[in-house]
């Protein structure tokens, strides 16, 4: 008979080694807030040098062999089904840390930096020859890291890559979804563009003084309930989300010339924000308190931009701040600033820039060069032609010879990173099923917000997605949350309601 | 025949190892700036637990049981003199981090928290009987710290507490220089007052707005030589010196009814600053590239406060910039704002508040109440007649009931830190023992700052302290600096200069 106090000693054990790993993390995730929000240039060298201490000191927990044995000793201790579903967390957590030998990390790092570092000059040169030989080498690794997770999960080798953004995520289902949004999409963006050629539109008239714009923000930030007591909003070159979920750091960044960007780049960041900030208190530490996919992340950044946000409901609320901020003018009326943040335009090449309805054709692209690069179907040379086609084909723009606004856009493939795109579309059809399940529960949803109360939506969230961590299987989440697993009919249904 | 690649093993192990407690430190150092500067209030559990997780790892290194041998064998390691110097004061920081069983530190830090926290109030309230219990149990602890520390040194009890922050110097020694300022500061102050009695002096006129000060201050800490580019300047409630070397984090705190308290606040601070700014770039992270001691870290503090700042030449380039923040005024005329900035005031009880001649009859008062009391030759219970009776010889003040301001005034005993007092006068005496030294090398002193130029005295402080850390034990670096061991009688002609 066991007589021990706890019944679940390896558990436990796990348990603890996962709140130091978070802990010694925290410090990682402030650093790195504060290298790009707060530390003067000369600072870099010694940060850098501390930031590798630690990593590897992080490393050396999450890869501390006892965990082998801890895993298999906790699967026969008499679990509750929260515990279970940390346990698989931890276990897959711990097989990730585990599935890379430390050389190819390093050489990753290495020529990652190299690649990305050059790409910076590059891609502003529009050189693509400089920039292939070093891409080659970022991708011969990353095939090498393919290989090794395919044969350690027994996945493909591109659904592999993407399973540490999207676990349980396959290019199976992928091409199912997406190759729904290919058979509709591009015709609809050219119907929605020549609708709204037929439109008038007034643009605002600046000065945006970076105070008004921060004044503004901070405005919208409160009025989405990002919780300032337990966060904060500064500014960075890149706008990112940052520190921990206990103590949030978003960042943005003001353009004088433009009123709205950086508005709805913070509404974006605050649908992250408050995921982080909303994740359950009780399993904080543990890998179940944390977000369930790069894709779900996405999905409420998207839910808090793209579904409310430029909503027309929402707009109304966004129209007087804006009107008292730079004063009022016919921009900020309400239907014209509508119009101004639902613009459609499918000539944009560049993916950042692009709208709503064009972005999923953009990720879509990307996934169709990287799937085949990472499988050795096509190599780094074939990337420009198949690029070029496939924008001729969606989007129908001839985009030959702009390496710099067409394959050299991006940062991701110069640093290895493969089978990150897309969760961007995959966190836009989330977000639209998860309104299609809000509209369903408050059918008095606009009228809410337009009086100034999105809380129907938030409540809606926090029960069916902040609050779940990683408590379920991405499916059975999805589920429990909407009634369906993931339903691309519902991100068509938003967009043809909202631009036809 | 040595053979090996390296000849000194042991010690580049050693060092390897101060530069790993550096680099973690680092995160320590800016997480507790970032918490005073920057943290929402909700961030404060998370980074407590991340912090004590952090310190504990910290502490399994300082005391990392391998370098007991390793010492051993670097002493017989073919060492340069600076090799040897680093070896001496990394065996001071190990033997410090051992000396005391982890049972006591804890006890400590537990009975300190509490004295403090209750202190809070109690300090408000007038409660010496409700503080005399907490203050009792941490004195407690705190003989039983004086007592290990002074077998595993040799030193007497109250100079082994004084020895971790003024290493070598002693009670004897205090006795020396306290004793010489004791025979002639009282007199010597009130008789200022009596002088300064018939002055005229016109107050500044407000308003004094907190972006106008922050304005000020940043014309001063730019005129100062505060590198921007390795460091800032932020808010917090206290004014402290932050970050690392690398990257300075000082703050300071505006008080809108005052527009100089908190300039000279952070000219203060940019003299800690500036020295950690300017420690030896290649020993950084090895002891002998710290500050030599807290009197000497204070010594520049007070440089650039007391020495430089309120000295007639400076005070001619702070009018304009004052005039400049708040406009013209008769208060800002050069002669009416040395006044100012040199009252002498023996009525106020406060140390904080006092001014350069009373200040060091504060010190020496605590002084001579901590010695004792740390000895076991008078009890907690003691001191409020003792600091009556010190008060009345000293400066002519009956404090008597008034424990808000008088002996519950500091937070340094509340927390058991005994032996530190003594550092704050340590350094006014070694700053006028310096400006002696520098006006002797450069005797257009006054004229290059009254042109603006304060280079002189940053010279031959770079040269003299800033650059040599810990290379020398304190008598011989100040021998070397400035012709002579620490002599009161600089600091004696200071005052006679300025204030008579």
């Amino acid at each position: 008979m066991d007589t021990r106090i706890t019944p679940k000693p390896a558990y436990a054990e796990l348990s603890r080694l996962q709140v130091q790993i978070y802990r010694f993390s925290h410090f990682a995730k402030m650093a790195s807030w504060d290298r790009a929000a707060m530390m003067p240039p000369k600072g870099n060298e010694a940060r850098a040098a501390a930031q590798a201490e630690l990593e590897a000191h992080i490393h050396r927990l999450v890869t501390d062999p006892r965990q082998e044995e801890l895993l298999a000793r906790a699967e026969q201790e008499p679990l509750d089904e929260l515990e279970r579903a940390n346990l698989r967390e931890i276990r897959r957590d711990w097989r990730l840390a585990n599935a890379l030998p430390a050389s190819l990390v390093e050489a990753q790092i290495v020529a990652g930096a190299r690649c990305e570092h050059a790409w910076r000059t590059q891609r502003k040169a529009n050189d693509w020859k400089g920039f292939l030989p070093n891409l080659r080498e970022v991708i011969r690794l990353a095939r090498e890291e393919a290989a090794l997770l395919s044969k350690e999960s027994g996945l493909a080798r591109y659904d592999a890559m993407m399973d540490r953004f999207e676990p349980g995520m396959t290019s199976g289902e992928l091409d199912r979804l997406f190759g729904d949004l290919k058979s509709w999409l591009p015709a609809f963006a050219a119907r929605v563009k020549e609708k709204q050629a037929r439109e008038t539109i007034v643009e605002p008239r600046g000065p945006f003084p970076v105070a008004k714009q921060r004044e503004a923000s901070l405005a919208v930030v409160k009025l989405l309930g990002f919780d300032f007591e337990a966060g904060r909003l500064d500014e960075s070159t890149h706008p990112f989300n940052g520190g921990v979920p206990e103590d949030i750091r978003m960042t943005t960044r003001y353009d004088e010339s433009d009123c709205t960007r950086s508005l709805m780049s913070t509404i974006h960041e605050t649908g992250h924000a408050r995921f982080e900030q909303n994740l359950p208190r009780d399993w904080l530490g543990q890998p179940i308190g944390r977000a369930r996919s790069y894709g779900v992340h996405e999905s409420m950044s998207l839910s808090f931009e793209m579904q409310l946000a430029r909503g027309r409901a929402f707009v109304g609320l966004l129209a007087p701040i804006l009107a008292r901020a730079y004063g009022e003018q016919p921009a900020f009326e309400p239907e014209n600033l509508l119009r101004l943040l639902t613009r459609v335009n499918p000539a944009n090449r560049i993916r950042v820039a692009a709208d709503e309805c064009t972005y999923p054709l953009h990720v879509i692209l990307r996934y169709d060069i990287e799937r085949p690069l990472i499988e050795g179907e096509i190599e780094c040379e074939d990337i420009p032609a198949l690029w070029d086609a496939k924008m001729q084909s969606m989007l129908g723009l001839d985009t030959r010879g702009d390496y710099n606004n067409g394959c050299m856009q991006d940062v991701h493939w110069s640093e290895g990173l493969v089978g990150y795109f897309p969760t961007y579309t995959l966190g836009a059809m989330y977000a639209a099923q998860w309104f299609a399940a809000i509209r369903r529960a408050s059918p008095d949803l606009d009228t809410r917000v337009a009086a100034g109360d999105p809380s129907p939506a938030f409540d809606w969230i926090r029960a069916n997605v902040w609050s779940q961590g990683r408590r379920w299987e991405t499916p059975e989440f999805a589920r429990r949350a909407s009634g369906e697993t993931l339903n691309p009919a519902h991100f068509r249904k938003h967009l043809e309601t909202r631009y036809l």
